[in-house]
């Protein structure tokens, strides 16, 4: 092991030193009328709106954060995948199913690549998937009220890394391995991974009207890290591109060992076809036990259930539905060009950039000449799908995005730049620094046949001295490039909550004119909703209490409570009867094991309360409301387990 | 209680209307030299850092939110009050112990007024403290980690709203409750609160090396609400002041029936000579249960004390110690000049704003002519401590803070602005509209002797239309103004995590340069650290395993491991042996129902994962950490609860 260990040094020693930038980072200082114009590009006035909305991904928070662009400026943290308090996810008794998992309740995950729905291969602004890494799940998220109304579990697979994108009618999102583990999951030794581990690559169908989300089939794959993915589109719509690693199958200090083949490959998966054989009947139906958790906007309320199989697909048995095309040493990022002819391989550890041309691909499956195969897949010869080389662009290319005229942009991570060249003649046209460290980077509309190539946002992995220090724990940080000219020209550094993994981007107008503002009060169907004062009461049922409650500026119905005992489970179900724009209210009840309520307009919301100790307990508003928001208040009187106080209530007059 | 509703209605229809603020809320457009002036004011170039540091409490989200001015861009949401899943505060086993409190783990609070510690009446940058309103509770963030260090539960309390305010040398932080409870708390009628319920004001020391928080005495007041204080500062220091609402005692309907009374009070409390009292044996010890949580940095650890005794003052115990100084219509805001001469009490349902002067006040008392008293407590004759009027300067007034040229600034919640006026002549000079229905404000060194009056930021309630919309939930904000000249200059819309409750602010040079990079390595006396990778093992304790794990670029040891059972209690407690800033690492299990790690270099923390199905399961680093991050991981074989496949681990080499 020691001798291994060395070599882990001597190889990684390149690529620390090189991540460990010396460069005092500051761009140049533009004084006077020069630092006034990059000013006022980013500047967004008071009052005046933003023109992209950029959705970033919260990486390792669990979220997805909305921006705007060119500000900057965070509009909205999105609850997906853990737990918020502020907002109640995952601590209401509405939304905590939404984090349920074969697992039981897992309050975390590791969110990494948003995509926004597409109609004909351009964004639609309907909805917004994301990949949970850490326990798999793809979410969606409702671009009308900015709520995730969705979470699928992906069974078979671990650490769900090439997800989730759609294809370029959202017919499907799809979701890949990185880990390989053994499909189904038992128990065997580590040391026999090769040839028993696999991957898989699942295929969700996406309902065009409502968006509900359906496991359509999965591919069961040889045992590789499956990285990134991108679907054709255009031309190439039906295939989809997936990045692997490890095509060693180790699994031990995978740095070195995971990093020994020359190359590895990009799996090209013809998803019509197999669509095709699962419709006539094809594949297996694998027994499994996954989590399909879906919130109803007209009961306020997420419901779990767990789904018991899932239809497998061998890649053998669909000739022509799978072939590798080898790509240099472990590429990360897989990225299509808008026209659906290019797939550009980033290998990480590569001097290189690989270019892929579909249609040399199509040609070479069809003259049916193969450098051999992998685990039956067909492995296409490296020269014969090659369209091009980015010659030396730069150290550790991790990512490809595109503009509306031809010229990609790719990050990377070690020469920590962006690097601009040319689709087709392969020349690099320009570079710029990022500070520090660039994971990926993001032009919106990036995964479409048209972007709106005025910006790119480069997400960076390190920041160090680029703002005030905050202690060890330093921000993430994202840059804003103006790329409209020949040359990118550095705008803005700005921080990001959580780290910004990956983003998707459109213009406002594709959402806004969305944007719902209140949920009508008349279309709620909770069950415990009470509609006006006059339905507000309190019930008791054993040793549960039910109160049914309101809020409306500035008061509580009922606001004084009494009959409550110590050991009952006192659920507040409190509706919001506000019916204007931005009139949240809140709720919190002192000691409470809980989060507060947050409920917005029209809406019902609940929380357990389990009083532990006699006394007068007061609740509040916590969002200040109007002028006699401190005014908004009650009490509730806890007796003891076995007192016969009666159960009353009441609001602007005393119990007797 | 109809007739009630109906008055309600009438009386508040005037509040309602001016907070649905018509208004497009846009400022003039400015464009050409004067755009990019106002833009240039605010940009801050990319590597360029900010000039203040602003702590800006989250509300509702119950963490402390760290910006820059004049950029307004947020650099870290420092965990204090709530679970935060991105930092695996109150899930890692280290950080649990924080949020326990009298009624057990309570993973939420409603974070309202941080105040940064002061030395001779000047902010010196050492800790940042804040309250926790809904479960009464004190935290302390250390400003070089930028940590939460302490929170101090607060008995015999309920609303912390009157706190966290720090004297001039930080002798005490102070507590006071918002709602008035049976003390010590008993099952009672709620119609019986007059005379009954009663309010605590708590006096927290601070030990002036190490910042420890210990409860000195509760001082036990009439049954009013206590809304808001502030320390006397120079001439006054030695004094504090509380201002008071619902004198009327009321339980239900508080809009109403707490808005009754012509003049409720401020309440002056000449601390000085009650900690004399004490120190001489004063006061009575009363039995009472809350939390005092420490977290230490040498061991990596919180650990949660309960206390069982609490040492109360009488305030009529005390002659000359505690005076009521009437003040126009529920006075919200209660605010001192950097002179200490000057006692602001904003009447929030008040025509004017009144002044109370220090000096008139220490004359009052010498005189002992008083208006009364309240449950024994002198009253002060209105006119006998009456500094001055602003007469009619806006509607709903909440707070003042102060430049260093002798002007007030007041927010309007109503009329929704900022209001400029000279301190001694109560002459208003200037006004600007909030956008919409600003709450508190923030001057850096606001609450001290030494204001920085360069910026005033306003802290707005709603918001509307000011952003790209985000569904129902829009977003919280802030608005920064240039106060630099005469005249108040709008700069900028900047929208904020969680409410913007209240806002402390400071050069960045008083914080910057003492803010830690690392946590050394050899100081690390967590009791399962793990130094160096010889020092790494996985030890069975029954069904508990406790894995000693390290991390750095770019390898888990160890990463492979077999033995562990289903029902085992696992835990990872991992070491990050980096020691260079801004190199942290994350790590997560697939299914675990707890959050991350992100462990800082040096630092170590644990999570728990409990298998529950056989099968071998991947674990990853969270956190991007360089060019090789994708391939550090590593497997967990989990084999049936019976089994006994031996307890073996490795790095670099497969397990036989």
């Amino acid at each position: 092991m020691k001798n291994i260990l060395k070599l882990t040094i001597t190889v990684l020693s390149v690529f620390v030193a090189f991540t460990s930038c010396n460069n005092s980072g500051k761009s140049d200082k533009k004084s006077g009328a020069l630092a006034g114009n990059v000013a006022e590009k980013v500047y967004v006035a008071p009052g005046e709106h933003d023109e992209f909305y950029a959705f970033i991904s919260g990486g390792f928070s669990g979220q997805l954060s909305v921006y705007g662009l060119p500000s900057g400026r965070l509009f909205k943290v999105i609850p997906v995948f853990s737990q918020d308090p502020e907002k109640a996810y995952g601590y209401n008794e509405e939304t905590k199913p939404m984090l349920n998992t074969s697992h039981g309740f897992v309050p975390w995950d590791d969110a990494h690549h948003p995509d926004i729905s597409q109609t004909e291969g351009v964004i639609d602004g309907r909805w917004v998937f994301i990949n949970g890494n850490n326990t798999p799940r793809i979410a969606k998220i409702d671009l009308s009220t900015f709520e995730t109304t969705e979470i699928i579990e992906i069974p078979n697979s671990a650490g769900n890394h090439s997800s989730s994108f759609v294809t370029e009618n959202t017919e499907y999102v799809v979701a890949g391995t990185r880990f390989s583990v053994p499909i189904p999951q038992k128990d065997m030794p580590i040391k026999d991974y090769k040839g028993n581990f696999k991957g898989s690559l699942t295929f969700i169908s996406v309902d065009p009207e409502h968006g509900h989300m359906d496991i359509k089939f999965q591919l069961i794959m040889p045992g590789f890290d499956y990285d990134l993915s991108h679907p054709g589109r255009g031309k190439s719509h039906g295939w989809f591109f997936f990045s692997t690693y490890n095509t060693e199958e180790a699994s031990t200090l995978m740095e070195v060992n995971a990093s020994q083949n020359d190359k590895d490959f990009i799996a090209a998966v013809n998803w019509k076809k197999i669509e095709e054989y699962v419709n006539n009947g094809g594949g297996t139906i694998m027994p499994t036990n996954y989590a399909h958790n879906v919130y109803d906007e007209s009961t306020h309320m997420a419901t779990s259930t767990m789904k018991k199989e899932v239809l497998t697909v061998n890649p053998l048995d669909v000739p022509g539905a799978v072939y590798l095309m080898p790509t240099p040493k472990s590429p990360h990022g897989c990225d299509v060009d808008p026209t659906g002819e290019y797939i550009v391989g980033s290998g990480k550890l590569s001097a290189n950039l690989t270019v892929h041309s579909f249609t040399k691909m199509l040609a070479a499956i069809e003259n049916e000449k193969f450098a051999g195969d992998a685990y039956g897949i067909p492995i296409i010869n490296f020269d014969d799908s090659l369209a091009g080389v980015v010659e030396q662009p730069g150290l550790g290319p991790l990512h490809t995005e595109f503009d509306d005229k031809g010229n990609a942009y790719t990050t990377f991570f070690i020469s920590s730049e962006v690097v601009k060249w040319k689709v087709g003649t392969w020349e690099v046209v320009d570079r710029q620094p990022c500070y520090y460290s660039v994971g990926h980077l993001m032009i919106p509309g990036g995964n479409s046949q048209k972007p709106w190539g005025k910006y790119v946002v480069a997400m960076n992995k390190i920041t160090k001295d680029r703002y005030l220090p905050t202690g060890p724990e330093v921000t993430q940080s994202a840059q804003l490039y103006d790329i409209s000219g020949d040359k990118m020209e550095l705008l803005l550094d700005f921080p990001t909550i959580g780290e910004p993994h990956y983003a998707a981007g459109c213009p406002a107008d594709l959402i806004k004119p969305r944007s719902k503002k209140i949920f009508n009060l008349e279309d709620n169907n909770h069950p415990y909703v009470a509609k006006s004062e006059a339905d507000t009461k309190v019930v008791r049922d054993g040793n549960i209490v039910h109160i049914y409650m309101t809020t409306i500026r500035s008061h509580f119905s009922p606001d004084n409570i009494e009959g409550v005992r110590v050991g009952d489970k006192v659920y507040f179900h409190v509706t919001n009867l506000e019916q204007d724009y931005d009139v949240p209210h809140g709720v919190s009840m002192i000691g409470a094991n809980t989060s507060e309520l947050l409920i917005m307009p029209g809406q019902t919301e609940t929380f357990l309360w389990e009083p532990k100790q006699e006394g007068v307990w007061p609740f509040y508003c916590t969002d200040f409301c109007s002028a006699l928001h401190q005014e908004m208040q009650g009490y509730v009187r806890v007796s003891a387990a076995n007192a016969n106080t009666p159960l009353k209530w009441s609001l602007g007059e005393d119990i007797d």
